[in-house]
């Protein structure tokens, strides 16, 4: 998997990240499908919103349909019917969404799946070549994501288990069916470390040692203050290495993105445009909006003037706020649409502005600098 | 509103409607989006199935947002981004489904609404003048649709204020904001008789009397048998005026609709292709098959070969089981999509059949003659 920076200012970082599925502009924001179904669109809206990468989930995919399925149905990308690029996360974060349906050892973490409760076991092995049946263009190393409140002692010692199973993965990648990425995909690994600097810059520095093709910043939007996600984001990004690209996962708002790229990340993921849109949340450049709110009855402008998103082409504020007191299924639907326009636009604007040498002008103009609803 | 037959094939007719929001070929299958959405459908996705008209409803509408700010949002169509034609049945189909919420009394329907309780008064004049408020091309008078298994007295009781509804609907309607179709829109008179073929008899010969633009045949597919829905509509349909379009309301399965458009009616409209998505049930034309049916867990052809929808152009029966499996919201979107050109590409292809004189050899093609789900 090639990489190639184009430009820089500041930290901020523009280049193109070579998939074999396609190439990929950087920064970039991957709309999240965690059952290999993005929430609310369709392919062809995906495409018409100009997604560049969908995000699976590893441990949600191996549960059902199981990943040998996925890999018989033609991988991921076949299955779903998105021939794009795609990244699978490697069950990591379920460490920490189903803490108590699993159990973590040495060797790895056992799930009692949540649907069937049947056993599931995420060795680091496992973690590859549950990912490698699934297809993605990128994988994850399996790591442990803790609790941003737990001790300093717990962190460290999850951190090393962490550490061991990264090697193991990149091991068991390697010498696995793509062969260490002679097929194009990539194993990146991630970086732990909760809010420590300490352990963060020994992480990186551990990790930057193994040579990925590329690598994550975990175990951040876990329960921890705004503050702290942009204090750890921007101490943490410039320890991993400047040639290769660099992956927040799970993160964030509009603003949490736009600190991160300043800080030099290239890659995102997150749930909220997608979640935000069934509790009928929209964002707008300034700032997020609920359109169940009666001040939206009469308003016939678009959900954001000026956005170019099949909803905001098509509807307007007040009928989908007569949609989300239905709660019929499309306000959420027409939602979705915008917010994930909305992201994927505020990435082409960062994008340009790197390009240009304008994010310090341009980058407080996409989104208020401080979240938070404005009703 | 001008009808323009321009073939017959046995009793089948095909013709072009002329509504103000654009020419409707007919015979047609109207999508319906009951509170001014299809569930599980875009605009866009609407246009590119090639849907002719939506259909949205009167009490629903007048309930939530309220018939006036439909009109304050520039009515219907404007309101729900769709540019084209539309009707809106007249709330008469809630007097038999909130049968518990509902008084009929000589001068109308008092509904005390399923939302919050409050009284919505229908009287005829009060149907066309929501109707008008909101601004459908085709308005339907109000009428009383009773169960298919009341006794012949009710019925005709039914049928005598029926009666005196629609002449009110019609005098309000020539009288009102659109002065009796001077503006190109059209309200339609509805026949009733239950299973009583006098009795319908008798409502034919007493609209066709009132000369509506057009003629619908309702109290169809409450509660009755496929062969007296068939009996029914075969009767009475020949009965109604031969120059002005026909319309079937709420029918039904793909073979009542052949059926009915070998009786010479022009428009329907129906649930089933969303709500039987909802069920993971796709229409396909060897018959209805279940999504969620093990035996698709490997089938990587469409839902159904040769079909040109969104869904089968991009999504294998295998994927949307999976998603079917998972509840995930977009399993019922994909078979929306299927399901809603499935009716319309059999609408499709009766009228080329029509128009080609061929309907007898090619109606047994399109859909088993007798429904039942495939499995």
């Amino acid at each position: 998997m090639k990489f190639t920076l184009e430009a820089q200012d500041g930290r901020a970082r523009a280049g193109t990240l070579e998939t074999p599925h396609g190439r990929v502009k950087t920064p970039f924001f991957m709309v999240v499908g965690t059952a290999a179904s993005v929430k609310g669109m369709t392919v062809a809206q995906l495409r018409g919103a100009r997604c560049q990468v969908v995000l699976a989930n590893t441990y949600h995919l191996a549960v059902r349909p199981g990943d040998e399925a996925v890999k018989a149905r033609g991988g991921l990308a076949r299955f779903m019917g998105w021939d794009g690029p795609t990244l699978t996360d490697s069950g990591g974060y379920q460490v920490f969404s189903l803490a108590k349906k699993r159990t973590i050892t040495p060797d790895g973490v056992r799930f009692n799946n949540h649907i069937d409760g049947r056993e599931l076991l995420l060795t680091p092995e496992r973690a590859v070549s549950i990912q490698d049946n699934i297809g993605a263009d990128i994988m994850m190393c399996l790591d442990e994501c803790p609790p941003a409140k737990a001790g300093k002692d717990a962190i460290a010692a999850s951190l090393a288990r962490t550490h061991a199973w990264e090697e193991r993965c990149l091991r068991a990648w390697r010498g696995g069916g793509g062969g260490g990425g002679g097929d194009g995909r990539a194993l990146f690994g991630i970086a732990q470390g909760a809010l420590f600097e300490d352990l963060r810059a020994e992480s990186a520095a551990f990790l930057s040692g193994l040579d990925f093709p590329g690598y994550a910043i975990g175990g951040v939007a876990v329960g921890e203050e705004t503050a702290d996600i942009r204090r750890i984001v921007e101490f943490t990004a410039p320890l991993l290495p400047a040639e290769k690209p660099r992956y927040l996962m799970g993160v964030g708002t509009p603003a949490d993105i736009i600190a991160s790229v300043r800080a030099g990340v290239d890659m995102f993921d997150c749930v909220m445009p997608t979640r935000h849109a069934r509790h009928f949340q929209a964002f707008t450049r300034d700032g997020a909006i609920n359109l169940k709110n009666a001040r939206y009855a009469e308003d016939d402008g678009p959900i954001e003037d000026g956005c170019d998103c099949e909803a905001c082409r098509t509807v307007t504020r007040a009928y989908v706020r007569h949609l989300a007191l239905l709660n019929e299924l499309m306000a959420s639907v027409w939602i979705t649409l915008h917010n994930v326009r909305f992201y994927l636009r505020l990435m082409e604007s960062l994008r340009e502005a790197i390009l240009a040498g304008t994010l310090a002008t341009v980058a407080p103009t996409l989104y208020p600098a401080q979240d938070g609803a404005k009703g």
